[in-house]
């Protein structure tokens, strides 16, 4: 059965292969679901669109798939749910009243991405406590670099934790974009809303949303809260990237770092080779992040207003970027984690150059003539001791992280123990 | 004179072509430099770098610039201001103490851009107001489309209502945006501080920034501020475009809507023709401003830490984008203004299936077979009313922005009074 | 057993998983990783460096394995081969004489992308033939938009041989990309070759290939040739995009197309629709095409010469994008084929200001004149006449790559019979 | 004037700047529009819709424009010409005649991009020749690097040869492109043709095309050849762009090559150091032509057949990737001319371990046990001799864009001296 009800049998299987999403997406969107379902089906009955007897059955069908989680066996996940209801109780045929597919989609993709935002907030504070240890314990002096070249003296504790502060920043953004992921869509049906006397206040409530979205239309307009959050992630995994770039010149050409063995692989044709294939992956599927939220862009650009099945497309591109996102930060987190300092690596004593010339600043000369005679002679005095880290007070997002998992949870036990 | 001073007199005509900024671009960057070398002298004088004197020398000279704005006559904005005070006074050559080109042009970047979004809020807010009339004064029904097929009832004011929420939350996410640009990075040097005791906090008073960048690494690993502001640049044009191609798609094939005639231009060869290039173009040039946010991407991503020429790419992707964006905001204001919606367009009585279910339901027929019946009976029931407007509150992102434009101001002239 | 044989045993499991690609795509290399291991180990045996018997055994395992077409169970296809090679004979251990992994894999990724290309150029003269047999059967008149206008008198047979022209021109584009695939990289090693006596001639003659790339590091600097086939594929799917969007418009909102109702699908809330799904799917798709070359073209950007792992992440896109494109274009071919004009659409007698000054011209008025006139009288003169269908001869390009096909259809046996 | 004369004098001064171009750009294209005039003219005389005076009247005022090279005032290029043209012949008013502005912006494009490909194209053999002289002139033996690392035995020769061929490889894509691009447009008005007896036989011979573009909507579906166009570029600039960070690498990290001294510059605060900024802007500026196909493919995509003047926004970003192109191009050949390689850098005797393994398997032992005994052993052979430049024969594209080049030059005296 597919859910509009065509009298025609000459909808091709080549269509419904060319229209379907793939399985695994829909098997990843059923807790979500279940979880709108029965928010949904909860509000239909205070409503009285269903009875209480009704909405008992539908809930407890409903309850057994969320633990059971079973595979999706239909065109879609929200058909195959409300036929395994249906299958179950004839009070299944009134779930859809006052939804469309249309915002339900929107509404399991909404819950989805609010999780999501969670988790990769928390996987990315593991990478920033990793990145303070590792400033905090292994502090060194190095050479700063500027155009790839020595520049000025700089530390490991520095170079780490701009790191920590970069990340602060963007789980900033992260937060910005979850307050406007937090808003209830149930209830615009198919773009227009209903006429039907639904309550998108109990709804919101019940799936713990900050608020209603109001206008039906802008609900339904899908794609864009996606693109905000793939925007988000992409700032993550470019600063991700940043480190990955920086710990193969460390490591290779540099000499500096010491990445742990077990994150390099060899060579089938060198036996001397020890690789940071690791590393250099991250640098590419970083990319590939940053390229799924152009292509989500690309989908939704000159799309009218109301729903338009394109939008379809966009759920792969969020549920990989989100994917990737999170193993990178992991084997990051990880790999941080056991990274050394070597002992012995190449210090120019050119990086002391801007400190001579500050040097004659101090006793009054003119910068630009202390840079001038600096220059000229070649002759640096070297500066003692090592720059400590310096990062801004970041537990605050630890909390704020959370304190919004311990809702969500909250959320989940409440909804299926109604 | 170029900046570093090299001894050969070789560095050819091509390579300073070559690495030049354009003109124009040097020249937006000229009041922020100097807001931004007041303040720096400022701060140098009342840590004993320059004597009052000196201080009211460089004063004044640079508050000259300011308010003449002379062509930029030299490499770039920073060594022409520089140029100009020490052509006046031999306290000029003070002023690079304690400071590198690096968190100079970051600094003069930040300021453009803090500016710069408050002026964006503000032509959004326009538009905003624009649309908000629109839905209250020529509120009529009109059919709702899913797919570009009449679907449901909707309403020009549900339609117009729909862009005010979804541009109310582009502001929000600006707003968070902005927070994460108002922070001082002066005081970054090249990449990695200065022994100077340079007080970075006072810099921060001056400016009127929120705080302090505190990891001198994360000031100088510039782009990643820029593209944020373009992804939120994007998700604003986005949303303007999707109303060019309502606009578009209402007024040419659905015949719904009249674009007021001095919006439209005529065809060279088809004497009959009325365009709406003007809906065209705002569509491209979304689409450009998009690519603006993935050019920036592009030029930073792999870059290692400390700065890299690489990065003066990012200006004009900056400037043009911004500009395009008021541009294409404030054409839609005023063509929302005089938009009239026909008195005579295709309403098709389909629009009233869902309703024509619905009443079913209400009478306690389940959903499915109610949609099953009205699919086979092709009988529609009218309902009667026009959808309201629906929109969330958004007055206190206005007073936001106008507070923000405020301090800006007091800022400015704070500076040039000292 | 990895290849590069470790002494750690703690590569742990998440590095493998991070660093393997999705094993889908493994065995989708698999039946040219054995035609390039049939080749190699060939020229092998004449360069002595394998036995006649050795090469048989060898060979033998080789061609059981492309019969089956068992699963890939091991760190990569090149691994997996091996290993059975190696199960079965000791001579299994010489058959990574003179090779690399990474020559290895260019080689099975160029042979894929040279049948890919064939492949996809004659899915691509399917949707050509559909397309002219249309504008030949189905030619009538209807009106030419211009900024979704009527403007001109068209027709449906020049409308859709407008598709064939820039489809032609898409193959002769995808042609020259086919030449710059169809270069042989084996043998370039790790990057810089080998010293061994490898006979590269031999290998190129044995596998079909029209020249051998000569320098081994532009043979490993992977990503480029896919990145160009990408390109072609784009131009491709731009095209079909065009010809969904007219579908869509040409349908929907101007009535003057009936899609088949097998390729039209309905809505969950709402009876009497039928959406053209599969056409706003082909439009996002197209788009997803596009995508797919922009990420490949990021995952190569700044990457140094000489192997590098981020170009493994190529390879899924490359995949992805061709069974898309092929999809699409599969699609598209029967959708034409069951398209029908309407009998009854809106023409609006204006589509022929144009023609009526140009009547006035061939009586020796000016053009500026005319225009004038007909602008200010708008009284139109209705020319006669349908618009032929009009396309370039694309014939040879039938033949060009049917003779492809068979060429490659002829290296397989020969390989396989060796 | 505006070229569609509408009876409003409204029209505001806002929306004639939102649609008009940029008036460099327009300049830009003055040379070309003269040219397709020409040829346009010649044709309506030859179809006696001109008498042979207005053709000689009309042909003078062209010439001299085409001499004096006047700044472009007007609201663009066609209608300045064609005032111009009135100005001075009342024949000026016959000169738009069978044509309609949507094939003549058609033409002047199809023109430069035309004679810009071929520029192109021999600053890309200037490029070639240089790194050939380079390979020639300056081969030694250096490290060849994977994943960062020295991995085998290369030599300057090597690395740079493989950058001919793979330039090479892409003026083979060029050549392609420009064969498609070599199609005459004229005549295809507004995209529908015209019923006006025009030749475009006729002028495709007197344009020096070397077809008919037979379908009008085709020719008028604008952006497509731009954006391969624009391809084309990006894998040329791709190269230089990998050629720039291995440079950087080498110079830098690696320390093999001096950067002639011209080519870099110093810092503001640091007297010590020499950047290879032109290197670092190349890696940037080539991302940005990149960038620039992706935004002609954003601003085409999903647009109907027939003219939409979406398109006018292509124009901007062809002039700025071609020029930036050419650019690149420019510099690298001047830098690579004066690049020296260093008499003392690292090389690790790792690089041998393949070769010494390689011995081994010379002496009989398998490949896979040779590779164990040297990665266990680590002792390593040696191996005399320097790798010669290997690259395929180009010479034959250079006497093809010669050519191309001449015939260009002999069309332009052509139509002046008609």
């Amino acid at each position: 059965m597919v859910l509009w009800e065509t009298e025609s049998t000459e909808t091709e299987g080549t269509v419904l292969d060319f229209t379907k999403e793939e399985e695994g997406l829909e098997k990843e969107l059923l807790p979500y679901d279940i979880l709108g379902n029965i928010a949904h089906a909860k509000m239909l009955q205070e409503q009285d669109f269903l009875s209480l007897e009704e909405f008992e059955e539908i809930k407890d069908v409903l309850k057994d798939i969320y633990e059971e989680r079973p595979e999706v066996n239909a065109e879609d996940v929200h058909t195959f749910v409300e036929e395994e209801v249906t299958a179950e109780t004839p009070a299944g045929k009134k779930l859809h009243t006052g939804r469309s597919r249309n915002d339900q989609v929107v509404l399991d993709t909404r819950l989805f991405m609010k999780e999501a935002a969670i988790e990769t907030a928390l996987s990315t504070l593991e990478l920033m406590k990793s990145l303070e240890n590792f400033a905090e314990e292994k502090n060194k002096l190095v050479p700063g670099y500027t155009h790839q070249q020595q520049a000025m003296p700089s530390s490991t504790g520095l170079w780490a934790s701009s790191f920590v502060d970069t990340l602060a920043d963007d789980l900033r953004h992260l937060k910005a974009i979850y307050r406007l992921l937090d808003q209830n869509p149930l209830g615009a049906a198919a773009s227009y809303g209903t006429e039907l006397d639904v309550d998108r206040l109990r709804t919101k409530e019940l799936l713990g949303f900050e608020s209603v979205q109001e206008n039906p239309i802008y609900c339904c307009n899908r794609g864009k809260h996606e693109l905000m959050l793939l925007q988000s992630l992409s700032n993550i995994v470019l600063d991700v990237q940043k480190l990955a770039e920086d710990l193969i010149n460390f490591s290779e050409d540099q000499e500096i770092f010491d990445i742990p063995e077990e994150f390099c692989t060899g060579s089938s044709i060198m036996p001397q080779k020890s690789n940071p294939d690791v590393l250099e992956l991250t640098r590419a599927k970083a990319s590939e992040v940053v390229n799924h939220a152009s292509a989500v862009s690309s989908i939704i650009q000159k799309l009218p207003s109301g729903y338009n099945r394109d939008t379809q497309q966009t759920k792969k591109h969020l549920f990989e970027a989100l994917r990737t996102t999170k193993e990178v930060l992991a084997i990051l987190t990880k790999l941080i984690g056991g990274l050394e300092v070597s002992d012995d690596f190449d210090v120019k004593e050119e990086i002391y150059a801007a400190y001579t010339a500050n040097q004659l600043v101090e006793e009054d000369v003119s910068f630009r003539e202390a840079y001038g005679t600096v220059k000229e002679e070649k002759e640096y005095e070297k500066r003692e001791g090592i720059k400590e880290p310096k990062n801004q007070e970041w537990h605050d997002l630890a909390s704020y992280w959370e304190n919004e998992l311990e809702e969500w949870e909250e959320m989940e036990e409440r909804l299926l123990d109604l």
